[in-house]
């Protein structure tokens, strides 16, 4: 290890991705390892919307390995980061900065600390899959930093043993998180079927809904599903395998109908496995089942499914519309059924704002004249729920994890190494 | 065919008690005969607190089949009704009532025109298994006045193409209803597993639960889960059998511990096929799931269970305590959460009032004065759901069908037959 002195600072920041799983993981068979028992396929979300930025740094002025996520500083004693550090630790190479007069030797690793600092632009442990962002952010920019060889293929082995799904997130478009055979888990990894721009029609609308309840965490969830659900091994087994071929199949043709119904199916599957469990975990609420009713009966009026929708641990609703016209329909009745408690629009509906322009709802005039959807016609005049929806973020499809060169984007000072 | 004139009325009246699942009949291999994809097991509710009481008349000044229910007019000509009345009609015997001086022979009967009232002593249609208390007091009303030589179980085979879980109704206590093999769906019928006197300290408390949805009703319901749950077959096969046997043992044995989990485990089973169908059939809503975690949470601290939950095909529960004491703390703790809406804890706690004093509830005060309970007592203060809840029916086990000899039960004048 060379330098002019003890106090440079080596930095890199990247930019990651979330994923929303269209069919789903929930089971591991090694929990240490976080081997799935079934493959998973998963859409990566636009990072303009959601997405984790993390700074790795290197210094000999370093005491320990310290960590700070979204300004406050975390413990990295816990076994996931644990064994994210080691196995990165164990594959880091020779690093010569030749600007600043910095080279690090491949053995050196082992003794220099690292500060990390991670933020997410969306709100942490909100059921939107900030572990999967996180984790692939890290071990995606210590990756770069101690100038791994590995494929992304082989970082999302690693990014696994942080948190399964974030596996997903070293890529674009659309993955799979193949389970894999070895017991050591080297060929469970996550491989890109897609990318971003070959079905690039697809818009998203997050529903985050409003929650009082204390949710089970999805680690303890699975693992409850794994111990008592009679019907997830045969789900695992037997449906899931299945279901594998034809999404595949529907992500290459770009077959919006086939796609939906998978993964619509996959989601009530997935939340059938949870009830099954003992006892019995729910993470959809009243809003969430008032939503999927809505799409549920959009979809059969229009006889070809104009949005699919699918919900991970928790209540809130990610919706795929077929494309931009579909979603600006979606937007109108989302924004009937559930009005913004409060007059400001702007900040109830989030993200890709043109969706709104596109359904004429510029503002709460537009919003309170909307009609009821003609699929309700015939019914009496339906309910709103104002306030059982937090907000609605609008997004797409979105590419893989990214460095950002740009110094004044990092989170920790070049200088001290510490949070700006 | 003899009788002193044409205004005879010849009338018998019945009271038949509604059941629970306890292993829920969830689809069926034959729409028209109503035969089951699996055996499955209820008990029995006390007939004192939710019941149906029938009347059926036969007199040759009758013009047509008609049938009051609840005091309004009904039509008859649904296959359901036809198909009982058929299968009864083919089983009548001679008939004579020497008092009244009236004679029907065997094969009067295909020419003699029935009226029929029936009574619910609870909401109709209301999840409370109303159609099976009717069809089996209708079906049990009309083999006693046209004289049928089938015994019960014969019977229930009849009850059952009216209603399927109809069948269980004619029977106090425990009751199978053994799917069958035959494809005329003879041997599709119930038998009695235990009386109610075998296991006479359960307690049931049920919670009609407020609800604004409408409903899938269970014959759609179940329709769909047979066309497109992957799960329910599964389900039906290699899951319920098992359970069947472990139930039977359970109630032998009157082991609550083996039948609270037994029944626990197959309710929510139940409704993660409903989940699994496509579109998703949601019949629990969160008062459901907050019910259930408060039963569940209680039976953990107790770590035996004290109380065993189950739905069917709507939100509320059937809450079944293992004995009176245990009854009394489980409507302390559902008062704490579920606290009337008005002041009148009288209308709100129906039925066996007695469990009310058991728990030292005599009025609002004392409710309003109960303290969290204990298993919360770690927690922040728990939240309140007022309004939440209509209504709470205690009872218990209850016996079967019985003829109500007193003639002024009657629900038709015995004059002219019409509804009194």
């Amino acid at each position: 290890m060379a330098g002019e002195s003890r106090n440079w600072v080596l930095m890199v920041t990247a930019q990651t991705p979330t994923n929303i799983a269209v069919i789903k993981y929930w089971g591991k068979r090694d929990e240490n390892l976080i081997l799935p028992i079934n493959d998973s396929i998963s859409v990566t979300l636009d990072p303009n919307h959601l997405c984790t930025t993390t700074t790795v740094a290197v210094s000999p002025s370093f005491k320990q390995d310290r960590m700070w996520l979204n300004r406050k500083e975390i413990s990295l004693s816990g076994g996931r980061y644990q064994n994210c550090l080691r196995e990165i630790r164990n594959r880091a190479c020779d690093v010569e900065d030749k600007k600043k007069g910095i080279k690090i030797l491949k053995e050196d690793w082992g003794k220099l600390h690292l500060h990390i600092a991670s933020y997410n632009n969306f709100p942490t442990a909100a059921g939107l899959a900030s572990s999967a962002a996180g984790f692939a952010c890290l071990v995606f920019a210590l990756a770069k930093l101690m100038n791994l060889k590995e494929d992304q293929s082989q970082l999302s082995a690693i990014a696994r043993q942080g948190s399964g799904s974030a596996c997903r997130s070293l890529y674009g478009g659309f993955v799979k998180w193949i389970m894999g055979k070895e017991e050591n888990g080297s060929d469970s990894l996550a491989v890109q079927l897609t990318d971003e721009k070959q079905w690039d029609d697809l818009v998203i609308v997050i529903a985050v809904v409003s929650s009082r309840q204390k949710e089970t965490s999805s680690t303890s969830g699975m693992r409850e599903s794994v111990k008592t659900s009679l019907l997830l091994q045969h789900r695992a087994k037997e449906i899931v395998p299945k279901r594998i071929l034809q999404m595949e199949e529907a992500i290459k043709n770009c077959d919006f109908t086939s796609f939906a119904q998978l993964t619509c199916a996959d989601s009530n599957q997935f939340h059938a496995v949870c009830m099954d469990s003992c006892p019995p975990i729910f993470y959809m609420n009243d809003t969430s089942h008032r939503i999927i009713n809505i799409a549920e009966k959009w979809n059969r009026s229009e006889e070809t499914p104009q949005v699919a929708y699918t919900f991970d641990a928790g209540p809130n609703a990610v919706l795929i519309a077929r494309n931009r016209q579909t979603a600006a329909l979606l937007i109108q009745r989302l924004l009937y059924y559930f009005p913004p408690n409060s007059d400001d629009l702007n900040s109830y509906v989030i993200g890709d704002k043109s969706i709104l322009q596109d359904a004429g709802l510029t503002g709460m005039k537009d919003v309170e004249g909307l009609p009821p959807p003609p699929e309700t016609k015939d019914n009496i005049p339906s309910q709103k729920y104002k306030g059982d929806v937090s907000h609605f973020i609008c997004t797409r499809p979105g590419r893989g994890p990214v460095l950002l060169a740009d110094e004044s984007l990092a989170l920790l000072d070049s200088e001290n190494g510490l949070p700006k």
